[in-house]
């Protein structure tokens, strides 16, 4: 039996996973002193020492539960074995500034995108139409699939027409201190690189959000539905398209130009997690993040509660005090914020999560922020907002997918890369999303729906190094257009999907 | 110059309602000794006498603001011009039981329906398809596609495949107390009457709210994309046509039977008000309410900020002491609900309704309960629950229209009723929306988004009563599927939107 049957990650670790295919059996030689004791399903963790009862459970060298029980060596870790530790307390983290070690600087690495008028680029063309209220979303998708049978042909350089559909704009409070998350996103969101600086809003004309809000100092058009002008619906579609007439037009004449790596930004999501997507997939992300950075790119990681537990790794890895302070003021909002709700971080780690190997949200978020690499933390953005800055970001947004990615297509996202161990078949309209599994055998299974291998890492076949490359190399093929993701190919996507803490009315 | 350039709803009132379509010019004469003062646009109140600074603005016979200033008798009632009075307090509503003179009952009105085998009746024949998670809106999307082009054809008595689509079921906090109402809300969605029983649910494999929760106690198919036993997606999808087929057929069977007005359940809704909804569309549409209900029909109002107000009506109008609870329960509820995200009832009315003349929202709802009709309140249903009773009741629920509607759809409408003055295009797939203007300049204007005009009321043409009755006759027409509403015919739909007052994780 190779060493391969388990992997383990730090040194101090106590617990190690196990990464064949059909887990471990009971009575197995794992490694010099130790025998399983029980079968221990793949994904789940073994025991590699005796645990007493009340000692810390350690993997990535941190303590991630405490054992309820004595645990034998050999033993299957369950999750009703742990006792979850608190979370780290936000007032007593110490921020040291550290001076980083600058790394070698990758150059010569490009893309072919669409450079905007506002210095971003996109790598893909495609005329969003915004909407102030879900009370339009019915005529915005009428008019979609008008201006797709219609128009689409005759702009043959435009990649699609989508609308920025939401549920927001009406009938919410739109003056409480949380409208203002959901107003900026949707600001924000139309002023994504893919869809070319062209804003084109529908509006009803009686909404709460104004549509000016989105356009906001930029150029744009605004039709309202209530406009006294439009008598019946076919004529207020006839204005519609000769609007989208004009912008298709400008859409059309963009050409992709080789542009640095400095011009990638770079979301990195996983969403339906097992415990291979901190040993496998995340690791490899986070390379390639890594040489992103290096390269001059932005790369954001977000979903505050899946970064909650390594609150400490996070601040000593941040560029300065004030990052270090941002850091901690979004844990103690999202915090408070789940108090509010009668919740708490626990509330994250799902059912697949857990049959994945994941006993908790300590486990999970230690193997989470794995994706992010190793690069200083160079600023925080608030949800909704935009990044203002080049580099290793937090983008602070819910752990939720959909909501995670509406937030971060709304920072400014124009790549995705999103990490899964059970499967999910996630994908966006407005950036391409590469999707990475954790472990070969979903990869297989899913054949036509995951884009990247990682666990080819868990069987030793490639190191984490090799798949890093190869992923970087993939994102600058996907982000020219020269290679199509699966839910491009296939045509599925999710909903934008706003984050409004605050109440409907 | 006639009585109709304005119109008083109660004695007691010191303001009257502009009529006319262009409103009241200054200088004319309005009745015996009262000239404007100023111009008033359409919709906007006038004073009829002089009201003293801090006395009050009487409409409906209530108060619905407190004068700033001196306000002389003949001038434009405007927003800035009244003080907004308190909200009435909650635990000094006194309830007297009260003997309901029981209306003479209406024998021998019908409509074609579809019984179902629990015993309510669908006015459509669509096939829903469930899902537990956003996560597979992007195959169910591609799904519907297919079964449209492909398997629709072959099952002609059936109207439509539609998802029911929602951003829950994951990336939330699942066992937050107020997680119970999106979670009851998918349940009953699936079991509108309009979807004939057949359930059938898209789920994922690892989310957190579990399929088994949509079909319950009730036969349906779950089909997860974890299942190992699928190669790809495109096995999935097989799998999902050949499970749509089996519900096809039984839908296909189904034929339109000869159904007692008992069997409807009404939902009424306002949204996009004007002054006008409250003169014109409300009281037609709580006549029919009361001709619905004395045919032994099931009627529910809903939007708690919208009746907040009028809390005082609604407890006198309770069946017994224990619905007088429920409602102050429910308005409770809500107003904590708002208080915990720093708003509160004031944050409804919107930019429109203040053009269309609505002061605030005291205005607003007293102007909205008129839609109830006149009949005793023998329910009140919490948001997603589904009505037990017939006749008149209260479904609690945010005023948000695609919220409420949504809500409504979950308590268990097959007819849903909207009424709007400023106009919204407002649709929903899975039951005919009968859109009422409450001004014919709207409905002039929107001759193919309005289905009703109440306009009619207020130039005298016609008098409450006579469209109470035209109404109740196009109700059964459409609820038989004789006659399509503007919606139907045009095919734009808004999304169902959820009330999730929980947070997300």
């Amino acid at each position: 039996m190779s060493l391969k049957s388990i992997l383990k990650i730090s040194q101090a670790d106590n617990v190690a996973i196990a990464v064949n295919l059909e887990g471990i059996p009971e009575g197995m030689w794992i490694i010099d002193g130790l025998i399983s004791l029980e079968q221990v399903p793949m994904g789940h963790k073994i025991t590699l020492e005796d645990i007493p009862q009340g000692g810390p459970v350690i993997r990535y060298g941190y303590t991630i539960g405490i054992a309820r029980t004595p645990i034998s060596a050999g033993s299957w870790v369950q999750e009703h074995l742990l006792e979850i530790p608190e979370a780290p307390a936000l007032d007593e983290i110490p921020y040291h500034p550290v001076n980083w070690q600058v790394p070698e600087k990758l150059e010569g690495y490009t893309f072919e995108g669409y450079r905007n008028p506002d210095g971003t680029v996109g790598t893909k063309n495609i005329l969003g139409i915004s909407m102030s209220v879900q009370c339009v979303a019915g005529m915005a998708n009428y008019v979609i699939d008008k201006i797709k049978k219609e128009l689409l042909p005759l702009y043959p350089n435009v990649d699609d027409v989508i609308a920025l559909s939401h549920h927001y704009g009406c009938g919410v409070a739109i003056n409480a201190p949380a409208a203002a998350i959901p107003i900026r996103t949707i600001h924000n969101l139309a002023r994504n690189p893919n869809l070319g600086g062209e804003i084109m809003v529908l509006g009803l004309g009686c909404e709460k959000l104004r549509p000016e809000t989105i356009t906001g100092q930029d150029a744009g058009n605004i039709l309202y539905m209530q406009d006294e002008s439009f008598t019946g619906f076919h004529e207020m579609v006839d204005a519609v398209l000769e609007t989208a007439k004009i912008h298709l037009s400008k859409l059309n004449a963009r050409r992709r130009e080789t542009c640095p790596v400095a011009d990638l930004v770079v979301g990195m999501q996983c969403g339906g997690s097992d415990a291979f997507s901190g040993l496998t997939g995340n690791p490899v992300a986070g390379y390639a993040a890594d040489l992103i950075v290096r390269a001059g790119g932005t790369v954001f990681f977000s979903e505050v509660t899946e970064v909650r537990d390594a609150i400490g790794q996070l601040v000593a890895r941040a560029a300065d005090a004030e990052v270090a302070q941002k850091l901690v003021t979004a844990m103690k909002w999202y915090d408070d914020y789940l108090q509010n709700g009668l919740a708490d971080r626990t509330a994250n780690t799902t059912p697949g999560n857990k049959i994945g190997g994941l006993s908790n949200i300590v486990e999970k978020a230690l193997g989470s922020v794995v994706k992010s690499g190793t690069m200083p933390i160079v600023d925080v953005v608030a949800p909704g907002e935009r990044v203002k800055k080049k580099g290793l970001q937090f983008v602070s947004t819910p752990a939720s997918d959909f909501v995670c990615g509406t937030l971060q297509l709304a920072a400014g996202m124009n790549l995705h890369v999103f990490i899964t161990g059970r499967g999910t078949p996630y994908g966006l309209t407005m950036v391409p999303v590469i999707k990475i599994s954790s472990n070969s055998k979903l990869a297989n299974r899913w054949h036509d729906l995951i884009d990247f291998d990682a666990g080819l890492v868990a069987t030793g076949e490639k190191t984490i190094e090799e798949l890093g490359w190869s992923l970087f190399h993939d994102m600058l093929e996907v982000a020219s257009g020269r290679r199509k993701v699966a839910t491009d190919i296939l045509g599925i996507y999710n909903d934008l999907v706003l984050f409004n803490p605050g109440p409907l009315t």
